[in-house]
């Protein structure tokens, strides 16, 4: 491809509303058979037909309970509540496809790196190294109150954790087994040569991990590492770790200033800032012609639920917005996320009047990002345009009415997008890491932190 | 059928060496593929073309590293170490059959009951109802170590932290949810109703879960409980809880005790003492005729490793048997568990004189049970003898060389006890607490612990 290809992921979550609010009530949408294997086992093969890198799956772990101060509104469009474990379809996804990636979301706060490495190694294997991890550090306090915490920790308390936490997984993954470890030599009746695995020997301020990693390498050993942190504590990480940053911006503008930030983290990081891959949430609403796409969004929109957007973006913000009025304009409110808020939007649509409402109608359909409306043309005119103004790698693909709007993206953008020479026809190898690197490369670089834990030969 | 049915479960780890050490030399083993997806998939369509009611993966938490006080052992016959997690290749082969159950070994000394509720009603979602969890409490000073906590936590404390664990994780699966949350009715935009869902507010010792289960309740809700402790508290434990019982016993006479014993616990916690199913752990070494079958046996057990063995065996009784000399009649050592040992295989044969390297290469093809050898007849006549001597109603079916062994059950020894009207010709139903309980039994029985904590319209 003379053009840089576009990288196509497809951003679910296991759960019934998730970046659209009140679709499920679309007659189209099976976004309530989040339960069923079909579902998944669709979804990916619709990702793989539409050469998609990865499917990233996000994860809450506690209910939304901002809104209100209760979880009723979040159940009544079940948003991320209730939700399922992101982790245990991905075998099965993975059983009738052979190159999607995978991209589970797990947070570093609630897990203990030697079991954590395990699962991941596990589905490196299962996988045959199409796995990736989304690394959060978990943010909602109706989590930190069910698993164990007494309350939240503070938010670089947690980056300190998450911190370390690599560093564990690292020595796991990177320095425990040799490369040439198990050997399965029946003559000689040995399986694995005790020489050529050592303990990892991590003693550190909140984990200790003595002994050697329970699970020989995957073909990856890391996983492909994701990030989607924008504070300057989460972009400092993501420059540090991350392979993959998945952004939530509502301009090319704004993107490119979260990417330029990240890629000057990775400068400081010592690692080249070319090899960290940025992907933008979008929503894209196509057909044939532009006027059936708006049609087509129109209809969408007449399903979206205001009050459920209100009690996500709560969620979201920490700030409970149901003390506000639905539509009186929001300068009169004087908190910081109120504030930004207003300037975010007075940013996209200066001549707008922003009311709680207009916002809640305006990520009705796809919050997070850009909602992309048009004919084939007209989406991969924008999305060539996203591209290049805002320096991005490519898109996290959103699916408000599941599994059409993926299915329309593959039948309709995806083609448009391989004439023009930007979404590639076949993958270029069979693991996760290659879709980001080029054939061959499955392990993480050189110059990534989880390279100086590898077990070298002197 | 006239005669009560024999329950036929599959035995494994996701590892190389389980029941069977050294015998991944053997040139048909497959034990080597535990890692491979498809390895996964084959298993669970042998199991479920011998119409088996679930395949049992067994796990362990950390390297076996007692015998020398060395893991070398362990990693020269992969003996659990490495192993994979063993719940994240379920829902792939929940995708390849559809009435195979599975029950996944989890320890609740390492889980908190918020997230795991959700992963195992994740599974439920994902089989169908297909989901058990065979209950431990984890006895490895490995795995404590390197989950965070200073030392293993003394075995009766482990039991009462298991308690209370599952006083949480039934709130969370029964009390949470009421039948009727989900209505998903778009005219109304309700997906969950909030008034049918309600806080589960456990405030314990060890665990503190106030708010609402995450996820929605599956097919069976509680998953089938499984557990295989033998100790008292576990036997006690399994009482209360248990609705299989997997046992590990070289005599009939061996396992009638256990299972009078698990009994009188369950009549003691108020329940039906038939209720509870046991299965033994066997291997089955097979052929068209009894002399061929031996000839099996015995290729088989020139590849049974001694070394291996012992330090399985050293890991399983928490001594080093290293220290011993391999040729010397027991006797002479002055422990507990060394005596315990004598006196087990001096019941089993007491014309023979029990050294280590004596005990090593008596369980060396099949550790855990009875190796039961012979044509279709013989082995049938031999598991119908264990069912009314043992009191038990089937069987964990180990495979010492995966998956030959499984394959030559199915093919060979099934059809025999399906003349015989011992094994079923197709399954009773959907779930795996159908087969445990007939067709329409999703749920927990009422004189289950799990019962009490439904939420009944008043």
């Amino acid at each position: 491809m003379t053009e840089r290809r576009i990288r196509l992921n497809g951003l679910r979550q296991s759960t019934v509303g998730h970046t659209a609010i009140g679709l499920w009530r679309h007659p189209d949408s099976q976004a309530h058979r989040y339960r069923d294997l079909d579902y998944w086992l669709d979804t990916a093969r619709i990702l793989e037909r539409g050469r998609f890198d990865a499917l990233f799956v996000a994860d809450a772990l506690g209910p939304l309970d901002v809104y209100q101060g209760r979880v009723d509104a979040a159940l009544r469009d079940g948003i991320q509540t209730p939700t399922d474990d992101p982790l245990l379809a991905i075998s099965a996804m993975a059983a009738v496809t052979r190159h999607l990636g995978f991209a589970v979301t797990v947070s570093t706060t609630y897990e203990q790196p030697y079991a954590f490495a395990r699962k991941m190694t596990t589905l490196d294997h299962l996988t045959g190294g199409r796995i990736g991890w989304n690394i959060v550090t978990s943010a909602l306090d109706s989590a930190a109150r069910n698993l164990g915490l007494v309350t939240q920790l503070p938010h670089d308390e947690r980056y300190a954790m998450a911190e370390e936490f690599m560093e564990a997984v690292y020595r796991l993954w990177e320095s425990s087994w040799a490369d040439d470890a198990v050997v399965r030599d029946a003559a000689s009746g040995i399986f694995v040569d005790p020489a050529r695995v050592r303990p990892v020997g991590h003693e550190g301020t909140w984990y200790r991990v003595p002994d050697i990693a329970l699970a020989e390498p995957g073909v990856q050993r890391t996983p492909v590492l994701y990030q989607a942190g924008t504070s300057p504590a989460g972009r400092a990480f993501a420059g540090r770790h991350a392979e993959g940053v998945f952004l939530s911006a509502y301009l090319p503008s704004m993107a490119r200033r979260l990417v330029s930030g990240v890629r000057e983290q990775a400068v400081a990081a010592g690692r080249d800032p070319a090899s960290v891959r940025f992907f933008a949430i979008a929503t894209v609403i196509v057909a044939d012609t532009d006027d059936e796409a708006r049609a087509k969004l129109a209809d969408y929109q007449r399903y979206a639920s205001v009050e459920g957007a209100l009690a996500r973006w709560s969620a979201l913000m920490h700030i409970d917005l149901s003390a506000l009025d639905l539509d009186r304009p929001l300068e009169y409110v004087d908190t910081d996320g109120i504030r930004g808020m207003v300037e975010l939007f007075t940013t996209l649509d200066p001549s707008r009047t922003w009311t709680p409402r207009a916002i809640a109608e305006f990520v009705g359909v796809g919050g997070g990002g850009p909602v992309i409306v048009g004919s084939p043309a007209t989406v991969a005119d924008e999305l060539e345009r996203w591209m290049d103004e805002a320096d991005i790698d490519g898109f996290n693909i959103a699916d408000p009415v599941p599994p059409v709007t993926f299915r329309d993206f593959v039948d309709l953008v995806v083609p448009e997008l391989q004439r023009r020479g930007r979404v590639w026809r076949e993958y270029a190898g069979d693991t996760l890491r290659e879709s980001f690197h080029g054939p061959g490369v499955t392990r993480v670089r050189d110059d990534h932190p989880a390279a100086t834990h590898r077990w070298t030969t002197a």
